[in-house]
């Protein structure tokens, strides 16, 4: 085990705290039964970091909570708010816990395979290389979702994670790019991002 | 609060318990949000009944893999199974948790309703009326994808979900239809639903 890092106070208004733990849970969730389906131990880490994130949002979350409760009638109208910041934690929570079975090479049944195997859209997990068409374009310039069919949901650009990312968002060569999507889709996107073919049509 | 009912065993396979409890939580998760952002009973009470049936399923699901292990080898095998299935339950126990919330008429702090508002795509729930357009047509044949932008993800026919249906599944009358798309899209769905409107171009 690292040491865990000490917290700092960093201001994050409630707001925007809530609303990257909401994403961020709901990408850990399909990031986890990939990592699951597929055996894959990058896309289990990614789960893992991305529980860090979330444990640490909601750290400041209720720490700026606590700060705005002055008194019985505010913190009753707060209470709520860290209720459901509580739930979006437990969704990630069992996002990482699928995640640390994949990390134990517990071996994962066929039987999870079979029951995740169903999913008829996929998720993709793929690095941008810099000599990738996709490099330095911006996602409305790609259009990947009419091209190859795919949506791009999140981009990890070295520690940050960009959710939903901007039509006017580029992709930046070494962006880890996680898009959704069906098999043939996703294994284009792929093939795209390490600069295997050059074809966007 | 209600005597609970009493659990007989009926067989479903391991596999079919452990693909539904993974559907039914992630639909869950969106309900539950959904719910939250809306204040919307309906959709929290449907999130816990889903939550019941999933409590059932892990129920089943794990006296049968206590009646599948002969040794321990298998039940070595077979542990990975009931921790990935606690996962999921763990997801659907966080929806409900929301869904409690939104019941319990605590209210939904407004910032909670901006965080969730950033999702663009919007969660439906329509009952389908005798009089409707939508009223035994296949879903195929419907095509509500491309013709209004909307993807059924489940259908709710009495006590019965079906989650993912196919193109060959008809919608009847008094279905409850989930589903997603953009907020113009999810508003004629409504009204395609309840007969307002017939117009499917």
């Amino acid at each position: 085990m690292t040491e865990p890092e000490k917290i700092e106070y960093k201001p994050i208004t409630v707001r925007d705290a809530l609303t990257e733990m909401k994403d961020l849970s709901e990408i850990m969730i399909d990031l986890a039964y990939s990592a699951a389906l597929f055996h894959n131990r990058e896309l289990a880490e990614e789960v893992l970091e991305l529980e860090e994130r979330v444990d640490y949002l909601a750290y400041m979350l209720n720490m700026n909570l606590m700060l705005a409760a002055r008194d019985a009638e505010d913190a009753e109208a707060l209470v709520g708010i860290s209720a459901v910041a509580s739930a979006t934690n437990e969704v990630s929570d069992a996002a990482a816990d699928i995640a640390s079975l994949v990390l134990q090479d517990i071996g994962i049944h066929p039987i999870v395979r079979e029951a995740f195997e169903k999913m008829e859209e996929r998720l993709a997990r793929a690095e941008v290389m810099p000599s990738s068409v996709l490099s330095a374009k911006k996602l409305g310039e790609l259009d990947l979702a009419s091209r190859i069919g795919v949506d791009v949901i999140a981009i990890r650009r070295g520690k940050r994670w960009l959710i939903d990312p901007d039509e006017d968002e580029p992709l930046l060569s070494r962006d880890i790019v996680f898009a959704r999507g069906a098999p043939l889709g996703v294994e284009r996107l792929r093939k795209l991002a390490c600069g295997v073919t050059n074809e966007l049509e």
